[in-house]
């Protein structure tokens, strides 16, 4: 994780799944003041925005905004046209449809946007790069990459004031981002991670997201509060 | 201008000002099949996405996608938040009041999900650093910075097909670009540049963007076309 300069604010993406969720413990516990943003981008599956909005109040942060992005409009993702179904899990060294294009860089686009008006220097992203599914703006490199760009493109940055992209769980597999989580008090019972959970949170239990979530709380040795269908 | 990799798609950001009016005009004389995006992103002046589409029709776009994103949410630009006026021009190094945060990489970053989609890896921007506000989301240095990001955070990138981010109007002055636009039979009237255009595109000749504009047309010793209120 790259050093923090402010200690004061951060914007943390929250999606309402395990590792934003934990994310969003972290930040909390080391004293930011946190401002969740959630987005409602055409997802075929909602219940993850109640999920965001319950785990966000009882971390209380600040603020909690869902913005409305129709990424539907383009397709092209398992997890947002409906011509396409999300597969079961495969374990494969390719990307699979549920990939959503430039997703985390629309999102940190948005973050980054709300951090300035904030005045805040700080921006966390739950992205991990071990049990995944091997997107590519999930990696280290590309974070920093975009952490430089943003560092030439607002006035705050400019201005000298410079911006911190925080991913306190990169380099943490499931398990231990779980075992993390335990230990900040989240309440996984209220997360959602499947890819097509149901209107009242059910899991398939058999999508990419269903399967790292499983195997993480097995390996974990700690019991999986996940309600399935 | 960086090099295009790919002839046959590009992603064109048309706000319905000069600038990207003549950024399509170039795409398209240039033989790539244009596909215009512009956002309703919450801007007090709505004239512009009626300019947007017709000139999108001028220039036969493949198809022109007007995105809503409520970027005026967030607030803290005369442009989107209704407590700051728009200020009458002044010349100054301090970057102006109508800065919106995080704008070129929020729009640059929908460019980005849509070009992927299309398998298109060419998108023009109409940004130009001499005649301009100052914006540090216009300088060719975030540009570059944009488009290594980029080229991270694909599916399509990191499978080898490179994006190009063209910005053919870096190095151009404003009569420059419309002396270009000219010779390329961009109709200038149906552009809306003001920062605070009517319901019917009168423009109020003392904003910045009134000001770069009016000194565009006159030291390019080509009338004016623009409608006054």
């Amino acid at each position: 994780m790259a050093k923090s300069q402010n200690k004061s604010k951060a914007v943390i993406l929250l999606s309402g799944g395990l590792d934003s969720a934990t994310t969003l413990a972290i930040a909390s516990a080391e004293g930011f003041e946190c401002y969740a943003l959630s987005f409602d981008y055409g997802q075929k599956q909602k219940s993850e925005l109640k999920s965001a909005a319950k785990i966000a109040k009882n971390f209380g942060v600040l603020e909690h905004k869902i913005m409305q992005i129709a990424l539907s409009d383009f397709g092209g993702s398992a997890l947002t046209d409906k011509n396409i179904e999300v597969p079961v899990f495969k374990k494969s060294a390719e990307i699979p449809i549920t990939y959503v294009p430039a997703r985390n860089t629309i999102f940190l686009s948005f973050a980054l946007a709300w951090a300035e008006v904030l005045a805040c220097q700080n921006i966390f992203i739950g992205v991990n790069a071990l049990d995944y599914s091997g997107y590519p703006d999930c990696r280290q490199d590309y974070i920093s990459a975009f952490e430089a760009m943003a560092n030439l493109a607002t006035k705050q940055a400019v201005s000298g004031q410079k911006l911190s992209i925080l991913t306190p769980l990169i380099k943490l597999n499931k398990a231990q981002i779980i075992q993390k989580g335990i230990t900040l008090k989240v309440d996984y019972s209220i997360t959602t991670s499947c890819y097509q959970a149901d209107e009242n949170g059910l899991a398939c239990g058999f999508c990419d997201a269903c399967e790292y979530r499983k195997s993480g709380f097995k390996s974990a040795k700690i019991p999986d509060p996940t309600h399935y269908k």
